[in-house]
């Protein structure tokens, strides 16, 4: 169960379940793990950046990657971004000696130029082992990197590895069609491209040629369902069942606030124990745990699932 | 006919009509202006970003705002941001005589501390002259400056002419809540707060203080009726009609392609007799066009304001 | 007396003299331009960014332009850099009619991809017209876009007007040895190469291939010098005399009082009525002055022109 | 041996040595510790940036503090930025165990605000334990976060544990004096300030009340001299040989490649064995190296521990 470069499908961004008390609450990551394999997910990402990565200890980091990766039916990613390259290399032998799927590198937020960029990944591929895959998250929201089509062909090019795109440029619609020409004249190798930004853009993401997506959202089973309505050619119910779930998307794909968000509903859904994050975090007040509740009493005449 | 601090409903930004070969389309401005009438906004502001007002020179940017002010029944207010305050102050006495209700103010995006900001918009108001009412634009993910609701405390104290903030960081409604309080403190003098960001969250918005929106979504009839009814309390109607439009409301709202987006449905409800912007701009290619039809059918299901 | 791929010498960046009320000081711009005829520049640079240009409206920009054209006996580069490609179109017009050798186009502070950069320049000299030369001003510390030498090459080969690059990247030596290996190679056209950054590194930069200085130190006779020592193989005495100069040049080079510093020494002078600056400026506190005085003391014992 | 807010004179950032095949380099970091107590530094710094912390997992870090502690007879600070507190937490329990003097963190350059930046040191002095002291990297060229005096004020003062400045703001002679004054009118509690930049502006910031030097230089000896030239009020001496070096010291100044002329001039003074970095590295093509060759021989003639 390795990453390649046909991968298809929804792969769940995971939260990374806190106590309280700030410690990892084990029970609920594996409650997690399970309701993942339950909603059908293809595959699971642990360690992003909203699985609060930055704020564990690399010993917490390999435990949790190693619980996720035992407990899973599914493939596991897990993020291994990293500010130098030595830890980028320990965290991705463990990780893959585990039985990780392949890793996930964001670019770090100080390269400009596309051969900065392109050298960039050149050092990771060759820090992590020519024969580990890996996703190329591609976030300027983020990461203030901006990766053109060609930038991503050349690193495609470049990098065996280098299998899968992460893709949440905003906007990303045609990033996705000019890849996909690309691909066509044979300028690049086809890249399994699953798409992120909370599914904002997923109904149309899928319509331009992505593969599925790899994101967060608190329904991880809307996720699903759109992608395989999708590919079915289900086009308008597809749609419907889409719409019907934007606002509160739209309201969870707000940045900073919005793993609280997911966090929250996934625990009113009985997934998690506490919706706690690590410091720094940022909370929702009451007046937004209000509006999330009026947005899931909304959904739910649409969707059952949002009725709890 | 001046903003005040008290100042409320819907302003819409206008886009500024070009003919294909990049001349200022005057008709279709008049056009512009009698539609906003028609459906009902209460203001109209003009040479802001999304009216492309970096591509003007300023004898084309005073004629636009002369023009509309002219014909308008409704208070016009006009952007100045310019990268100095020489060119700032020609520009708002010109359109001040011309009988603008006020100007609007975006910070340079070189502001990084808080008294930085606070610096700016001293130097700006001393430009503009004491009397003349300006806008704050709040606007961090164009501008990457971020004002934190203390720092726009003291705009408002210091400068009697603040009397609105363009609100449109991201997330932001927390920031509403907190300036009301503030306020309500009497820690700073009240504003006028009407929100951007295409609409994305104004149903929220309203209900967190806000008191209209000022942003330019193809629609603005729709953001007349959610401001309405909001007002009205007519809670659940206003966020049916909301989410109707919400698919495309969200497809406008992507960054650089927006405009696009905004130009096209406004010509195809025959109020712009083009869609086109001056170089450099980002067109809709085909397939992109085809998504937009596909939206407007679909929100004609919801909304007969779509058939056409 | 156009610029060209071969132009070389030292083209000095002017200042614009303002009176303290704010008002530009004619007779102050007069003597500065007889001040550099008389210290031998090769040519002259007005309206850059030091040249306080985003202060003045359009009108006032084209007045100093002019003014500078007719009575300076060396060839005179204009910036031209604007939000947008109207305004660049008319102040270049206007400047190139009146006898402008050249002007010069800053990147806009949001590209990010290589492709971004080459985009806006083919825009920009489409915009100023085919006849037009032009510089590229590669300036990453203020701008924020950073060119790489191949985008640079891309550049040079895609418009014939892009004639001279003004180099002041940092670090930058390395940039000018690959940029005349791309020439050598025949991979891109020659390029005029004149650096900047208060003329820090010129010793070193006239060593790697530099054609001279285009910048603003205080001391553009020290500029003139070493350019001329340089090129004459008197590798030792330009050292020296570089030097001496150092200790004041590295003082001028602190972003933001660097024109303040440069005001005051020229006023000290005798060239400038006032070292004022239009609003917002950064003035010297009167230990800064102290500083600075203290630093030409001390440079008077290596160079007499600093004995006043 | 702890910091303190009275903490003075000069603190050498010790470079991480690296043999050619990237492992650490124990007995040149013996070699290096032996060095700087020989030319008399009043502390060294271990694992900031130029000491290539982010390229070290956590094991070598610890491991390279732990043996400089050992055996250095000076006090020893460590870098502990991280990107989260876990890990942050972590390593500072571990190295002030290890007998290190105090820590030193660098903000993370997401923070924009003046309210997030104190409570980002908040947070971080609450990680880090109340009785930690703790150095605040006031480094906005490589950061990108900008503290005004008031916000380092604001962090003296809500922190016990914030005893010293990392002044490296550019330009920075006015924050030394507006912070001595705030000091002087009892606004904050003193801090000592170290400065840096490379020492670029040493022989003024010492002028404007600085308590020394914390920086990379490569004649740490240098930094040992101006300091307790200037304190002994040595004015004229201390810029003598402050100048004779500024040459070099602006050559090491640049960004990037500073690192690697600090490392070939520290390996060509027979104290590291290698001047290697670890990927990813910018190293010195030769005509760098004979340029630094070229700054040596002409120093030389000022200060005889250049020639070698």
């Amino acid at each position: 169960m390795t990453l390649s470069r046909t991968t298809a499908g929804v792969y769940a961004i995971a939260p990374t379940p806190f106590a309280p008390d700030g410690s990892v609450d084990h029970a609920s990551l594996d409650r997690l793990v399970d309701f993942y394999g339950e909603v059908g997910v293809d595959g699971l990402t642990v360690l992003g950046q909203l699985g609060e990565a930055p704020k564990l200890d690399q010993d917490e980091a390999v435990e949790i990657a190693r619980r996720v990766i035992e407990r899973a039916d599914v493939p596991v990613v897990v993020g291994v971004s990293a500010p130098g390259f030595a830890a980028m290399r320990s965290l991705t032998a463990a990780v893959m000696d585990a039985g990780a799927a392949g890793v996930m590198i964001a670019p770090p937020n100080t390269l400009r130029t596309d051969d900065q960029v392109v050298g960039y990944y050149a050092g990771a591929a060759d820090a992590i082992g020519e024969g580990t895959p890996f996703v190329i998250q591609d976030y300027p929201l983020t990461f203030s990197v901006q990766m053109s089509p060609g930038t991503i062909a050349r690193i495609a090019r470049d990098n065996p590895g280098a299998v899968m795109l992460k893709h949440e440029d905003w906007p990303g619609l045609e990033k996705i069609t000019a890849l996909r020409d690309l691909e066509a004249k044979g300028e690049m190798p086809r890249l399994s491209v699953l798409t992120g930004n909370g599914g904002l853009f997923l109904d149309y993401e899928m319509e331009r040629g992505a593969d599925g997506a790899m994101t967060g959202y608190c329904f991880p089973d809307l996720l699903v369902d759109v992608v395989r309505m999708s590919r079915a050619g289900e086009r308008e119910a597809a749609h419907d069942l889409f719409d019907a779930h934007l606002p509160l998307m739209r309201y969870e794909q707000q940045p900073g606030v919005g793993l609280a968000v997911r966090k929250y509903v996934l625990q009113r859904r009985g997934v998690l124990a506490s919706d706690a994050q690590r410091s720094p975090s940022r909370g929702l007040t009451p007046t937004a745990r209000a509006e999330v509740d009026h947005l899931l009493r909304r959904l739910a005449r649409h969707d059952a699932r949002a009725a709890f």
